[in-house]
């Protein structure tokens, strides 16, 4: 392993083209953003008040007034300003920038004159800063608020809210920290580590990346931080679903470096891990970035959704056990995945190898997508991978399972934050290293090298796969280094007009490709990824005899608006092929044959064992755009017929 | 439908003589109702504190201290009270009568001058009598003591403890009601609706009736009662829940009598319908029983799992929706089947239809009998009808689901409940009315009925299905009204020694024997009740595809500790019929043929589609005696082999 810095194409240098992607930028930028803006200003009468703003404004002494909303709710003023940012890297939008230069201004206003800023604590004079680390969200905050900072720095190169982020992350070194008189704790709710590292990268201040580095290494050492406050003379629960609280749920159960499996709260856990990724790469830390390697391995190994979603438990959204893997009231929250996404960049980044995009390319082209609706206004928080509407229910046990996509939420974390990961999707595209240039998605784009090479990148990937690059004014880069996915068959490479033999330098599933001596080169790759059945482990007792159906990256479902209900009476004849069609709206739907079980008797139970099995072709469509048209049941897996070695195929 | 006052034979008039019951009346007279002592009494130390014993010396101001406990601890003790009553209506047992008379004296003690008691209220000062009718338990601890006070009564005559009931039941009557200065609500957790009928029927006061019919009346008319107390000044939620109220939660979303599904808290809505049932045979309200029997055939049609257990959501305990009946993270509480054998019992009486007794007779010899260890030390609280033992995790959505049984519960209402019901089991066996004697329950027992008539029953049910009835001394009884099974094959009646036709006397699944000018009499009756394979309607998704065994009254499970895991990996080959063979210990247990799939990918999720159907013998224990081996998986539906018709059988 080499650790360097992490590299890749600035936003500014790279124009996305792809015509998949693009409309959804443009959702970003012409829907998503000015509704979520309208949102956060409650400006939206069908939606849950949202106050964010209005919390920024009273803190600003703006206004007269309480707070409202979530102890976390400064973080979706947060995350819309740092989805802006990823706009206004690559695309001129006045009104976007605009209102964010009035948001900074706002949030510069807001933030006490030690630096501290919380609106949901400066406007609790009764709580004390930094009191419950446990279900408090101030270093929560601080961490989005280090991001949106950096990220609109970045983009407009302006520096009043990065002022106002070093000023608070200063007081936050200066809080926490081993000294006398400092506080020894560390986040209930981590990212602020993965912030500190990015603002040591942008102002070069290694204090921040030592702070960063002190978090982890205080987490789950010693006396449990949480279970210690608790024990302090007037603590008392914010959350009452956290009494009895579970170490493991914020991953404070064991020293980082000692955990070996995905723990607790999902969302909270992968962020842990992404800043564990980032603070091992800058320090040089093996054992960190060991960790963080056998805990990815246990997610992807054992508890991961095939869609690329994470977190098997309902209540508290959290990690179960190994092959815990529930379809119907799983959690699977948007943010977890783009979480998975993150760790899954950082991870192939840092090790070379494209099997990490394989899963971060599948957490985006799934979850993250199905987050929202095709025409950007609607939301899922939750994922699950079969859903039949009724049993959806409030003061259920289902309650958190959404059968249609929501305007916006009360805890409006998933919104924003599919935001600024679609509108961030240019800094996945591409890694560097050395004079190695990565292409890590399949994404049409335009791009300008560190060094001056320019490439261009066409493909109508997922849904063709045929990917063509063109590099000209070649300077320092001496291979491209192209990821060749787990699922493609056949693949070839043809350089110029000739095909060239890759094998030999295929290496942790990149082809590596010379460009020495070469100014100017034009690859172009394909390969085939034919629709397939896929079965899960036979430890996953949920699904357990049934086949879901995969394309390439994207996972695909059967909905009840093609294929009738209920959909548990469906099965699959694998014998048969499943068939690809382009629909009119250029999605691609698979076809494939089964049966549609039928019971003779309307009792409840029944002794009969007469049925009918009725040969039914099936439609699937691409999970990430399943519940946009008439709503109804949902399922991801379904079963398989059987037949037995002496009366079929098998 | 006539609706005459119930009548029964009292416990005195019954000696059960059956081997399978005797045990269990054994094991609640010998080990439970002596456990539940010392657990009530804080003397087992590995259990939970229930300190019910003690709230009850401290409000009688024999000790100092503080309440602790659930707010409904005090029925604890009304509840292992009526079991050691209905014990002591039957056996001798001077030790259990002695602690009972104790509780009694103390109960007494504790009880307020103007007749008020529960000792949650007395020993909280400032919690205002009745003023959270939502979420306490004040009515609801009162029914119980009602309960036990008249069974206490009637078991042993003494006056004292009826003399406490009556003067709290008049200070109920005083309070609630529409008069001026009365409280018009009605109770969160229906309860004391059947206790006051009971009070009314062994007083003779017909003022606990009609305080019975008010609280019914009252239920969901008009503003909803809960949803206004919320609304008061100075309202705050004991249950952080219960935010967010529901009114369906406790079956007050509409008056009782427009309620047409089953809603809510299983064991509040089970408590409700009987109480509404015994209301509308003493007042002969129809309009008041035919609700009570739509909503009955909403839980026996589409609410019900195959075990006779209700209550599909783990969040809130209670009824979600039609068909929706997930195996693995169901509630299906103890008590909750109880309070339906309670209902299809009073149903059963009223309408003289066996259908009635053939539910309850599911649920008390499946779910109600899961609830005990065969050891009778054990419990379930909530009875799963598929157990995965590592993902009922604490701190997760499957953290309700015990996958062993628990040695006493920190809320503890189903131990004594399952004691008091398999206690009171001589008062289910008979039915009477008019000069009609009905069998319901297949015990074998020696009764006297009221006209001195002398009946004995012989049987080894649900063992063996002979069934053989003398009766002796017959005087005023002209018929006796025998239960048919619906599972019942080739039933015969055999009188004397000859067969007789009773087709023409089958009325509403029972067959009725003149006894016409006879004062002896002999009948055997037989019938098959072979293991067969049972299919859920195809609308149940949770069972889709799957097949249980049901043997009789019987369900069927297979458990780890006979067939390995993991049990989604079976398929049952249903072409095979399924046998019976008796094991050493008495138990019935069913031989079935299937096969076992095993993948070959140890990878998560894989598109290699080789497989192994490997031919396997599975066995089937009855569900009741689940978890009584060593810990494992359980599952009650497993998969059904599909063979398509031009394949095999179908």
């Amino acid at each position: 392993m080499s650790m360097q810095n992490r590299q890749t194409v600035s936003l500014d240098k790279i124009h996305i083209t792809d015509e998949f992607w693009s409309r959804y930028l443009d959702l970003v930028q012409y829907e998503m953003l000015p509704y979520q803006w309208k949102a956060i200003n409650d400006e939206i009468p069908e939606a849950p008040p949202s106050h964010s703003i209005e919390n920024f404004r009273i803190a600003a002494h703006e206004k007269e007034g309480a707070y409202y909303g979530a102890l976390f709710q400064d973080t979706d003023v947060y995350k819309w300003l740092e989805g802006v940012s990823y706009i206004l890297a690559q695309r001129c939008d006045s009104f976007l920038e605009q209102q964010a230069d009035k948001v900074v201004e706002l949030i510069a206003q807001a933030q006490c004159d030690d630096g501290y800023l919380d609106t949901y604590v400066i406007l609790h004079p009764e709580y004390e800063r930094w009191s419950n680390l446990m279900e408090g969200h101030e270093l929560y905050c601080a961490g989005h608020l280090i991001e949106a900072a950096v990220a609109y720095y970045c983009a407009t190169g302006k520096h009043m809210i990065l002022t106002v982020a070093t000023r608070f992350a200063d007081l936050i070194c200066q809080t926490f920290g081993d000294g006398d008189g400092q506080i020894h704790g560390y986040p209930g709710h981590p990212e602020i580590e993965l912030a500190l590292v990015k603002l040591a990268d942008v102002t070069g201040n290694g204090a921040y990346l030592r702070q960063a580095k002190y978090f982890l290494d205080r987490r789950g050492s010693g006396k449990n931080w949480f279970l210690a406050e608790e024990e302090r003379p007037g603590f008392h629960h914010q959350f009452p679903e956290f009494a009895d609280y579970d170490p493991r749920y914020s991953q404070s159960h064991l020293p980082v470096r000692e955990q070996k499996t995905a723990e607790g709260h999902a969302v909270r856990a992968v962020y842990l891990y992404c800043g564990m990724v980032d603070v091992a790469e800058r320090t040089q830390d093996e054992t960190l970035l060991r960790a963080a390697g056998t805990i990815w391995d246990n997610i992807v190994g054992r508890r991961m959704y095939l869609t690329g979603s994470i977190g098997s438990s309902g209540v508290l959204e959290r990690f179960t056990c190994d092959y815990d893997l529930p379809n119907e009231r799983n959690y699977s929250e948007s943010c977890a995945s783009i979480g998975l996404l993150q760790l899954g960049i950082r991870l192939a980044r840092l090790y070379k190898d494209a099997s990490y995009i394989d899963v971060a390319e599948l957490a985006l082209y799934n979850t993250v997508l199905a987050g929202v609706a095709l025409d950007g206004k609607s939301f899922f928080y939750v994922n699950p991978l079969e859903v039949v509407p009724e049993t959806c229910m409030s003061h259920t046990s289902m309650a958190h399972v959404k059968p249609v996509r929501q305007k916006w939420f009360g805890v409006a974390c998933c919104p924003p934050n599919i935001a600024r990961t679609i509108a961030s999707l240019g800094l996945f595209v591409y890694s560097l290293e050395d004079a190695t240039v990565f292409l890590n998605f399949f994404v049409s784009n335009t791009a300008d090298l560190p060094d001056g090479t320019h490439i261009e990148v066409k493909t109508d990937y997922p849904r063709e796969n045929t990917i063509e690059v063109m590099m000209s004014e070649i300077k320092e880069i001496r291979t491209l280094a192209i990821r060749v996915p787990h699922f493609a068959r056949n693949y070839r490479v043809i350089l110029g007009s000739q095909e060239i033999p890759y094998a030999k330098t295929l290496h942790r599933g990149y082809c590596h490709i010379a460009l020495d001596g070469v100014q100017t080169v034009s690859i172009r790759i394909t390969f085939e990824a034919p629709p397939v059945f896929v079965r899960a482990n036979s430890r996953v007792a949920a699904d357990a005899g049934k086949v879901a159906i995969k394309r390439g990256p994207q996972v695909y479902c059967a909905e009840e608006t093609d294929n009738g209900k209920p959909l548990s009476a469906v099965y699959v004849d694998t014998s048969h092929r499943p068939e690809e069609q382009r629909a009119e709206n250029g999605v691609v739907t698979v076809h494939f044959s089964g049966y549609r079980r039928t019971g003779n008797s309307t009792a409840l139970y029944s002794t009969d064992d007469s049925f009918i099995m009725e040969k039914t072709e099936f439609v699937a469509v691409p999970y990430y755009c399943w519940g946009n048209r008439t709503p109804g049941e949902m399922a991801v897996w379904l079963k398989e017929l059987i037949r037995l070695p002496d009366e079929g195929k098998k």
